[in-house]
């Protein structure tokens, strides 16, 4: 396995991440793929606790995916419990098994209904998950649960991870101030086996789990919907959101939830551009601003194809503002596009215009621009009024030797 | 830019390609961008010659391909130009004057109509064609067109390039043998810029445009569309097969041409396995052979999924069997499979079945295949009876060498 530096592009420090009422959080070691370091992590929300959220679109999603899907629609939650280091994925009907055992024992620990524990796991896709080291730990784990250990939280569910990921923020709701706190772990492709993207938020906010679903959904759109880091979707991407009530706030719908959205957002687009920044073999951190778009959705696949483009990632880890690729990128999105209107800015500097290079062109600029770590596209595809922002890294030979070797 | 060693895919020698009747080939040298090499192709056919052909579907297509595009409606040729290192792909209106320059010298020089001449150009994108030195070449080029210089034609056409590709089948239409002939460039990424991928074909036969266009597309989505190497989509793809109707066949429509389109398919599949040997990079040659889904299209998308995932891809870059990175692809690709009736094979060995590996599975002789340069995946997915081949190769990295510096 490629040793696990820090990310260049990593923030400074994990960030403060304050208590939420009516939610505990903490970690344990189950050993089952990692030795001496916290693997499992587990969340015990108060009575009431309301959930929404978002899994993966995969045909092949996970034993833990297809329990979260249907548990969802009746968005009542007590636990969150998830392991690192095997994806229960693939794995037939030993997962599903797998799955049952791990929620009776949270539950009978919690002392809820199953319906109320959700469960997400990640890593190698295939193996049978030995889960009886997970239901001998979580007996012990649960009482042990406390409101500051976001930290410990954070890093029990990392993988090939470099750096635990964390985000807080706050808003009012009907005059009441309620606080939002989020991990996340991922992505890179992860050792030992997958892009797996995991994320888990917790508020103290009182709010009823249709609003709440709806709500995390779209932020989702926004945040882990328009980041990536190679193009591969995993078996196991995860995305809850568990409001505890213990705020008090009034009950809220519409304009009254316009702060707690914006808030929300704001943690997820935190979370995920954290993912972004420990992609595999990441130097660069891309934005993609695109705009003048048929719509927002159509923007987003127009950045995601910039974005997931080989030609213009390794581009730019070779430091060269290669324009030609993201008029490439943009042609085989499959949006509309005007050729003859299609604006290209990097770093600021506007580089193509109408269709063609700008006359009199000087490179210098946009040369040193993208010598730096944060680098920026701009593009205005000239046919509407839509747009958005995808985040992503630059490809290295890293990402190769993180990837082509580690099972060996 | 990266020293072009010969691929270790590539076949031993170029084949030997007949002369075709009523065509004419050769290669001539303008200096644009490469100096001391041809870096122009030109064919010239008899009049009363067809032509059908496949453009890239990107909505940024270069000046020629918009060219093309509108002569392929009335199937008439009589010459075909193109020319390597600058793609006059986002060149605005000088690009529309550099193909009309060209074309108007490619008429007068043959002695046609503009209509007649289909141009292609590969390489750079936003830079102007320096057309002056296209228009000054084709007087002399044209007189020196011979029925046998296959050779130096698909060497004119090369980029980045290890290995000039050719293939030659026959077939009888009505109890006439005709003959088929193609040469192709691309693909790795192509220095200077593009996965420009351009192939031309020619045949003796008599063949009507619209039924010519018809198995023109039919062959390339079994071949040229069947394969990937990084997932990016030129501005310039083009492929056009030209029937001079030499062989003096009856006009044939339907199963007459049955074994016409089968000799089509098999030049074209030939031609497209030789530009995966030569991707950027590559050190194996992956055959995916999709069954069990909905349609052959379903199988083919199914199929681009597991050839463009960059972690299957670079799996194999390390000879390692990692079968869950295969069941990531087929989850993503959005076509319908059933998880629990997935089978997988690699080099023939059943690796998965039922939803989970196979048990007592012995993975030895299946290390034992990955080390080789031909690996072999079957993919069932369980829903239908649709089944494609598709063929890739590995993700080295040599593919981030090549891309990531060669501008500087």
């Amino acid at each position: 396995m490629a040793d696990l530096l820090r990310s260049p592009l990593a923030p400074d420090s994990f960030p403060a991440l304050p208590p939420i009422d009516g939610v505990r959080v903490g970690a344990a070691e189950t050993g089952i793929r990692y030795k001496g370091r916290p693997d499992l992590f587990v969340a015990e929300c108060r009575p009431g606790s309301t959930i929404g959220g978002a899994l993966t679109r995969s045909l092949t999603r996970s034993a833990p995916v297809d329990w979260c899907a249907r548990q969802l629609a009746h968005g009542r939650v007590r636990a969150i419990v998830a392991n690192a280091g095997n994806a229960n994925a693939f794995t037939g009907r030993l997962g599903d098994e797998a799955v049952a055992a791990t929620v009776k024992a949270a539950a009978a620990a919690v002392g809820c209904a199953a319906e109320e524990v959700f469960v997400a796991s990640t890593g190698v896709i295939g193996e049978p998950l030995p889960y009886p080291a997970l239901t001998a730990a979580l007996p012990a784990a649960v009482p042990a649960l406390a409101p500051g250990r976001w930290t410990e939280a954070a890093a029990a569910i990392m993988t090939t991870d470099t750096f635990p990921k964390g985000a807080t923020a706050t808003a009012e709701i009907g005059g009441r101030r309620v606080t939002i706190n989020g991990i996340a772990k991922g992505s890179g492709m992860i050792a030992p086996d997958m892009a797996t993207m995991l994320a888990f938020l917790f508020t103290d906010a009182a709010i009823p789990a249709p609003a709440l679903d709806r709500l995390a959904k779209a932020a989702v759109d926004r945040s882990f919907n328009s980041i990536t880091v190679d193009s591969d979707t995993s078996t196991s991407d995860t995305v809850l959101v568990a409001a505890s009530g213990a705020a008090g706030n009034a009950p809220a719908e519409g304009d009254a939830l316009a702060g707690f959205a914006t808030a929300l957002d704001a943690v997820m687009i935190d979370l995920a551009r954290q993912v972004v920044a420990d992609g595999e073999g990441a130097t660069k951190f891309i934005t993609i601003a695109v705009t003048g778009a048929e719509s927002a959705a159509a923007a987003r696949r127009i950045g995601l194809a910039i974005g997931n483009s080989p030609l213009v990632k390794t581009a730019i880890a070779g430091e060269d503002a290669n324009w030609g690729r993201i008029v490439m990128a943009v042609g085989k999105s499959g949006e509309r596009a005007d050729r003859d209107r299609l604006a290209i800015r990097i770093g600021g500097v506007l580089v193509a215009a109408e269709g063609r290079r700008v006359d009199g062109f000087d490179e210098a600029p946009v040369a040193r621009h993208i010598k730096g770590r944060q680098i920026q596209i701009d593009v205005d595809v000239g046919v509407g009024t839509g747009s958005a922002t995808v985040w992503t890294c630059d490809l290295t030979k890293r990402y190769i030797d993180i990837n082509a070797g580690y099972r060996s």
